[in-house]
């Protein structure tokens, strides 16, 4: 095998109609992207081509024309389907022959339970002129690896097992050999309370310098539900010197976007919260009508929670306001359900029955029905009581259907309970 | 726009850098091939590019040549790495213009916030020639639809809900007009409270049956969080026939698989049981404790719930299982917060106190920490009473982390709920 030609860039070719269905997904390929990436081989692109030997042949073809290496997944079993073999030498334009050795090993492998091979297994032994063979400890199908002028080919069988066990050897081998030893270095910064344009306007000056660079750093900007998150990555041979380079870019962008960052390593806000309330001892309980449990829920997911999260209501009906948070039938009827008032007595009137250290009220429209002019579907009103201080309250008008705007809530209660905890 | 070429296949890519990595995958193009199959049209294959100009035009231009209709979803954001506009313009060689109505529409959704449209959203107003713009009315990137030489191409937004409000019209104009030939035609069953393994005993012998059939049946079994689906699908030209055939087959599963299935059409459970309660004129209260709130979230996550969810606590503390649904601390010490006789006063406290027709009541643990040898970790205890009759109680053993336990018991609730409803 050549030896000269790095390899920094890779796509991934599944083979299989089945995913191409409504149900299934190709997940070889994130399995391939993170291993790729661990030796500085970036993913930059990914298919699915059902079994179909023409067009296989053809996305392998632009493949190759982009990519140092291609990984090709699937198609490599005995069946009028299994069309990889064939269109790896139809792109390449090289013929194939049938390797004895392959044969005898699928012969084995049947033997071994006591069956004859079926004639239809001597395809899995066809190889195109000039590949290399990878035995198949468990299962039937070997693998093949190509070098094409350069540029390097591999042909994995599908069931993740076999094809893990099989890929693992050549990211210590053939493929390490021709890593260009830069790695993949990455960074990340979380960002709640500002849209994604928003977050754009203040990072793209400041990205832009570290794109420009001798050592450039890419910048994606993502909007998730809840937040938005700008993910930092450059290649480099330097561990040391891309660590640092990325921290102080991730620092210009968080001084940028000041108290709006709460996380840089991804955790979720309700962990977020749960970290400042443990450390300080705290204590906290919801008292929530729109969200209807989302925010005790999400809450309630974070691992240890039981010692900081005492309970709460979800006060769908106004009767159940009254009952479970004390809001007077009066201060309903004079403020309507959701407005700020309501919101607030929520959250004093739980945090005061519980014994709590916070108390979080929220009441709005979640929608489809139930808006008017003066409060449209996704109107919230939101307070926070606790630990010390008077309430804040705050009225937001988040966009999205129903569950887009009961997570939103959640997610800007749970961001002034972070502040508050903060700033106190 | 020309109407003469027949669409037959098509490939979609999916644009986005953060698509390639290790944990996220594409999931527009299963809707999107269930859809596009449901007129007549096969996905043939399927791609995704990161945020790559030169890449994301030269899978264009090859999806074009083998394809009738290519669709691209995402990269249509205002950010610097949202080039789909761009690739699409230099792989059909035409360029941009800025569209005035699309600055407009931006502008005003921002106003509607109370918000000035900041300068980069202009970036989501370029079109190139020739494209029909496809107005968003959830989100600020329009789409657009483009005839290039017979062949058609469309752009949508990344997010699902807005890519598929602005592709069903689609669906029933532009596409199915030039649609032609075989349909896929599909019918499902939801089912509860049996393994993946022990429905495909129950199954496979009737499923083989319709396999072998001169009009085949295809079926696919999938574990999906707290239920098993079954998939049927067949290609036919004749709609009744096809239709009938279904019928027939998922009739016969369904007797085969008994009361455990709960739905034919993927409605998730929590508004199966907000539909017989609505029916009924009924409602509902729940007082959950390990489960956190995730119970009354998913209740309230269907449209219209206000009608039959009163409300409901969330009793993490033993405290406040007595303080909100008046369970006996004396019992709790008896039996353990974790018991049938205090998931029994849990449904039947929250019931009386709020005065609904269904109790149901929730006592666990979630995990990690927490088990015992005799109360392991998943162990929970559940119980439902209304609208007739005494409480049932069960107690479940969940595999799996905390979040897949929590999930798992308001399945098991739900389920029950359903079945008290069915029965009654």
């Amino acid at each position: 095998m050549e030896k000269t030609a790095q390899l920094r860039s890779a796509e991934v070719i599944a083979v299989g109609s089945e995913l191409l269905g409504t149900t299934r997904v190709d997940t070889n390929s994130l399995y391939l992207s993170g291993r790729l990436g661990s030796i500085g081989i970036q993913l930059r692109a990914k298919s699915v081509v059902g079994d179909d030997r023409g067009a296989l042949a053809d996305v392998l073809r632009g493949a190759l024309d982009r990519a140092d290496l291609v990984v090709l997944t699937g198609g490599l079993g005995p069946t009028d389907d299994d069309v990889t073999r064939d269109a790896v030498a139809d792109a390449l334009g090289v013929p194939m022959y049938e390797d004895a050795a392959i044969v005898e090993r699928i012969r084995a492998r049947f033997a071994r339970r006591g069956l004859q091979m079926p004639e239809v297994n001597r395809k899995q032994a066809l190889v195109p002129r000039g590949a290399t063979v990878l035995p198949n400890a468990l299962g039937s199908a070997p693998g093949l690896i190509i070098d094409h002028g350069g540029r390097l080919l591999i042909l994995l069988p599908g069931p993740p097992r076999e094809l893990q066990a099989m890929f693992e050897p050549l990211l210590e081998g053939a493929l390490k050999e021709r890593a260009t030893g830069e790695r993949l270095y990455q960074a990340a910064l979380f960002v709640v309370g500002r849209s994604e344009s928003h977050v754009e306007e203040i990072a793209q000056p400041i990205y832009s310098r570290w794109r420009e660079g001798s050592a450039p750093i890419e910048t994606t900007i993502l909007a998730a539900p809840g937040q938005i998150e700008l993910h930092l990555s450059m290649r480099s041979d330097d561990p040391e010197g891309a660590e640092r380079l990325l921290a102080e870019a991730r620092a210009q962008l968080a001084d940028a976007l000041g108290g709006d960052v709460f996380s840089f390593g991804g955790t979720p806000m309700e962990s977020i919260v749960g970290e400042l309330l443990d450390r300080r001892n705290l204590t906290i309980t919801v008292a929530e009508s729109c969200t209807g449990g989302l925010l005790l829920s999400r809450l309630t997911d974070v691992p240890g929670s039981s010692k900081w999260v005492l309970g709460g209501i979800v006060a769908y009906s106004n009767a159940s306001k009254t009952l479970f948070a004390g809001v007077a039938a009066s201060m309903i009827d004079a403020h309507g359900a959701v407005s700020e008032p309501v919101a607030v007595a929520l959250a004093e009137g739980i945090r005061a029955r519980v014994g709590s250290d916070i108390g979080v009220g929220i009441t709005g429209i979640a929608g489809p029905s139930g808006g008017t002019p003066a409060k449209p579907v996704g109107t919230v009103a939101i307070a926070v009581i606790g630990p010390d201080g008077p309430a804040r309250v705050r009225t937001v008008w988040l966009p999205g259907g129903r569950t887009q705007v009961k997570f939103n809530a959640t997610q800007t209660a749970l961001d002034m309970v972070r502040r508050n905890l903060v700033a106190t």
